[in-house]
């Protein structure tokens, strides 16, 4: 991560994910929010609120309407969107693609996909980001949708259980992991346990409420806030998943788990060998993760 | 695992652990509390019941004493110990030491400990096993005390939190490890996680109820029951566990995580050097779960 002021130099050739865990302070010290803002450009940057994943747009809207206004953000506005009609607005779309920060309020990350999933909108907030380096922020719902695989729905009791995860088609803004949030608060373990022993192509990542994983595209990563960030990865596995019935529990052998707290802080490059401070099990993990994906 | 005939000819060199999370069923199918049965020789074993984690131990012993009655067990008989004279006592130490099958009920394993650690019957427990191939058996407290570091108590909220889980010496029939039960259902790889972050030396053992670990010394191990049995290895992690504060979240990275469900089997002896059939992650830990310890 950088101060503010590289940040603000270099973001034409960076831009930034905030992926925030649900349950963000929008009211004291908005740690996250605040960071959000930094990485957008500061109170000067044009910030737009996208409500689509929620069922109460206007609600959710005044709530970051009060917490960007107390930051001192002057240019803040909602992108209210109920229809794909909408989304594939141009006049909309143009602005988003101006915007220097873009939320995404929680909601349900399958209604925001269906909503503007393939839209001018999503083309739009893929462009702010990997053309101008923009940062986009996203908290639970708005967190899920990022990735390319997204986690959709799907709960299991206390085990892991084959089939009783479903993914869906994300923004893509992340390529070969898979977001859960409110991790810990709702005991999710087992829950991303299942995709990544039914997709070990994925990286399970699984943010906490009021905590944020914050990459820098090109950069590094970093976790703020008040929780952690656990990362799952299955690539090493020997698994009998091939084999194990409908709604059973895998054995599961040789998953790598990774607990980053508050505070974690990766520097690195696309293409360094081995940069220092980084621990050769996190390296592809993180690697692919700053990736600067290009448009598709 | 064998047949219960070849179980009996071997018992004398061999010896069983049954590794209860709690909550095993006692009055329907009863298949823990049967395998136990049959690993201490039938329902011609002679069986005690150890209640000293409890502080009910009528009551408990009356739950048991239903149960083995069910399963046909003629000789089955309550070990009611509420003091050290009572543990140190010669001859309830030699009935002990007779056993079959000796289980231990739940309870608090710093009240079992406090009571009958380095007594006579502590080492009655130790020869029955280890002399004369004995079963033991034991749940939820009377699991977790099995091991030579025993998980003694601490709660962690959401992440783990150094300091606030803390271990004590328990009756060691197996080392190296640390067995917490009820571990799915009450949400405890953050307590375990906590434990093997500030002790890699130690692998942690996460048992759900109605599940057992069952460990045929010298021969294998295998789980059975409703539930999974989860194992956290943390000796290639990486951690900043000395540099992180009294009850933070630390850093950690590389903690291996195995999930073995109900039905999971390994055969194993404790000097071939590629056991058929065993991954390679799971050798060591397995290798050190059937080690044959001799008295101490």
């Amino acid at each position: 991560m950088e101060s503010q002021s590289t940040a603000a130099t270099d973001r034409a050739s960076h831009g930034h994910l905030v992926i925030v865990g649900g349950g963000e302070d929008r009211e004291e010290d908005k740690q996250i929010l605040s960071r959000f803002v930094e990485l957008s450009g500061g109170p000067g940057a044009n910030i737009v609120v996208i409500t689509g994943a929620s069922q109460i747009p206007q609600e959710m809207w005044e709530v970051y309407d009060r917490a960007f206004t107390d930051l001192g953000v002057t240019e803040h506005t909602p992108i209210h969107i109920s229809s794909r009609a909408q989304a594939n607005d141009r006049e909309l779309a143009e602005r988003v693609a101006n915007a220097d920060g873009i939320f995404m309020t929680g909601g349900d990350q399958r209604r925001l996909l269906a909503t503007i999933g393939g839209t001018e909108l999503d083309a739009a907030m893929h462009r702010a980001l990997k053309v101008r380096g923009a940062c986009i922020g996203g908290t639970s719902a708005g967190a899920s949708a990022m990735s390319g695989h997204m986690l959709a729905d799907g709960h299991v009791e206390l085990q892991p259980e084959l089939g009783s995860v479903h993914l869906a088609a994300g923004l893509g803004f992340l390529q070969r992991v898979v977001i859960d949030q409110h991790f810990s608060e709702r005991h999710r373990l087992a829950r991303l346990l299942t995709v990544v022993a039914q997709n070990p192509y994925l990286q399970g990542i699984g943010i906490d409420e009021d905590t944020a994983l914050v990459v820098e595209r090109g950069g590094g990563i970093e976790v703020i806030g008040r929780g952690a960030v656990t990362i799952l990865d299955g690539r090493h596995m020997i698994s009998n998943v091939a084999d194990t019935a409908h709604r059973a529990c895998p054995q599961l052998i040789d998953v790598r788990l990774h607990l980053l707290p508050t505070g974690s802080r990766f520097e690195l490059s696309e293409d360094a060998a081995a940069p220092e401070g980084v621990p050769k099990p996190l390296l592809d993990f993180l690697r692919n993760l700053i990736k600067r994906n290009p448009m598709s």
